[in-house]
């Protein structure tokens, strides 16, 4: 097939404008800009000879006749996002489906940021949610996901059959440093790492700042202090230099200059491509936490473990982008595990999965700043159509 | 002058019900129970013989006439706070006013407990802050204590003059461990320790949890931590056993679970007895911050410094209370510094002053959980009314 590099950009842009604000986008799930931009991309879809329908969550698709390889990504965006992000792979699969003619169904999913949970409409899609559970769920300001859907109400056509798509291919920017770092323009997902995270909550003795000497002092900061350098130096013989932890939420209490804090509330998160290794972080992890609640009189409280395995990307599919990359990019590509969460791990439940990513300037993403040269775009559009004649001639 | 144990005792109780929540108290500055409380003091006041008036602040005076030796405390709580704390010292001053029956002055401070700033009435009426200053305050919920000190403006008088006083003792409770641990009734305060506070942010580069590797984030947590280990270790040379440093508050930023957290703000509090060794933990913790700072790659900010000198008890008042604390409780008292602030530390700049401590069980306060045995504060009432009398003969 003959993709239109000009014409994939000019559509880029054009979504780009959809709660544009400054060079970045705020396109939330459900939000006015997130619905008009789903009604201008049926309307592309339809344009291409598509029919378009869209399930209860929203999410869009546009289907081709008789079983087809799905594309695509999602067109919703962080409070504060990046005009790329999901919107490329969308755009990406709608070129490739004019340029295609046939075989080639398009999908942007809803709510893959997160305004209402994790991925949230391809959850939903794939049965790893249920609709009844997910119209529950309730964003930062207190609105549900039952509410916020009667924004698309008016689009729905119904559930949308899985079995006819043979399988998946999305494309996304990196948001990591890796390609740019290496000169390089492709990245051929390995696998997208698994995902553990949990709170855990260190309770000692609220007391005067004062007056409470520092040797009878249950102070949870200082265990929480105590607690991350220890878990630094104890998971250096575990990890990889591709595993991630991270405490990112903190929440002292009472949180006042002048009281020793009684309880600290910290986010646990850690991600790895190996589940062995998730399960060798975990056990560290509650031991280490056990014996500093021990050593400093302290009670210890791990709230629910939220995870999601590894997801292996398929042999055909990645071998299919191997290839193409080669030939578009020879030398100038890598494969590589997708540290970041994707619909295409919830797709994974359903068909065959494959993933690549072009760079991100600076490794920027979920930021107005977020950007990609148009030479890397333009390259990750030929990659991906290459690999999908490739598999269509099957 | 003979004080009354059971009377004293019955109007602690009285006062504590003003804001009542189980066995705690909930009446900060200026709320209704405060406002109450205030109300029903400046009654016992009157029915003690003594002239009240009230400042702008809300310091409610109950005055004797000509001059006068000057007890009391503050009756306003932290927002969830224990029944004694101030309040033991305004009720004790109130009933030594009532046995004196003359030369004897009562004061509640407004504010100690610091909705707006710290120990914000007795600051204000002393002179170290500027009533218009102290207006531009606001509290956690935006409120400026301009507005807020129109909930006792029905009872203001106007200025009162210190220059009627001849001293100024406070009894409070320790808000520690010392007495109880050596079964002591009393403490004679030699000091009030001195006290630095000042925010400290350092800045990073906030970023995806899951695709930015350890090695080339800019993690605020990660940097706080690095910082604060590195602290307690360099303190160690410095310090003394009742030298005390916090960091009571933390607040990351944007604080979420999933991404690896671009600027930290906390708080840095230290305290000593001595002006040298406050100015020499200030130098270490300036370098080690701008150390840490410069490790990582990181942009380091200092707050205002927040700062009192620590202040010497005043020989005679001083004199007077281990006098009477032998008389009383021979062998079970003790002098010692005072760890916490209190509006003494303000009211020394106008006259002489002196404070007592009674023992608090376990320590605690600033918690519901607060409380000292009835005898302790029947001994303590005892003590502060013979070295009154010890004084007045002067």
């Amino acid at each position: 097939m003959q993709v239109d590099g000009q014409r994939f950009l000019k559509d880029l842009h054009m979504l780009r404008s959809f709660g544009a604000q400054g060079v970045g986008v705020v396109r939330p799930a459900y939000s006015e800009p997130d619905v008009a931009a789903r009604d201008w991309l049926a309307d592309q879809m339809r344009d291409a000879g598509l029919r378009v329908e869209m399930d209860a969550m929203g999410n869009l698709f546009g289907l081709a006749e008789g079983p087809s390889l799905l594309l695509g990504s999602h067109s919703d965006s962080q409070p504060t996002g990046g005009w790329l992000d999901g919107a490329l792979g969308v755009i990406a699969a709608l070129e490739i489906a004019r340029a295609a003619g046939g075989g080639v169904s398009v999908v942007s999913f809803q709510d893959e940021e997160g305004r209402f949970g994790v991925t949230t409409g391809s959850a939903v899609w794939s049965g790893n949610l249920a609709l009844d559970t997910a119209d529950g769920l309730l964003d930062h300001s207190g609105v549900s996901l039952a509410d916020a859907r009667q924004a698309v109400a008016g689009m729905v056509t119904g559930d949308v059959d899985s079995a006819q798509f043979t399988g998946f291919i999305e494309m996304h920017i990196e948001q990591g440093p890796y390609l740019e770092a290496n000169a390089e323009q492709i990245g051929v997902v390995s696998q997208i790492v698994g995902i553990r995270d949990m709170a855990v909550t260190l309770t000692g003795q609220q007391n005067h700042a004062g007056t409470t000497p520092m040797h009878l002092r249950q102070d949870a900061f200082q265990a929480l202090s105590a607690f991350n350098t220890a878990l630094n130096d104890r998971l250096r013989n575990v990890v990889t230099p591709s595993t991630v932890w991270t405490i990112g939420h903190v929440s002292l209490s009472p949180n006042a200059s002048s009281i020793v804090p009684g309880q600290v509330r910290f986010s646990m998160q850690w991600r790895d491509g190996d589940g062995d290794r998730l399960l060798r972080m975990e056990t560290i992890i509650r031991e280490l936490a056990a014996e500093i609640a021990q050593e400093r009189n302290m009670k210890l409280d791990f709230g629910p473990m939220l995870g999601l395995e590894p997801v292996q990307m398929d042999d055909g599919l990645r071998s299919a982008l191997e290839t193409a990359a080669e030939a578009e990019a020879p030398g100038k590509w890598r494969k590589m595990p997708s540290g970041a969460l994707h619909d295409a791990t919830n797709v994974s439940k359903l068909m065959p999965v494959a993933m690549l990513f072009v760079p991100s300037i600076g490794g920027i993403s979920h930021a107005f700043e977020e950007d990609t040269a148009e030479e890397d775009l333009v390259t990750g559009l030929r990659v991906m159509a290459r690999a999908v004649d490739q598999v269509l001639a099957g």
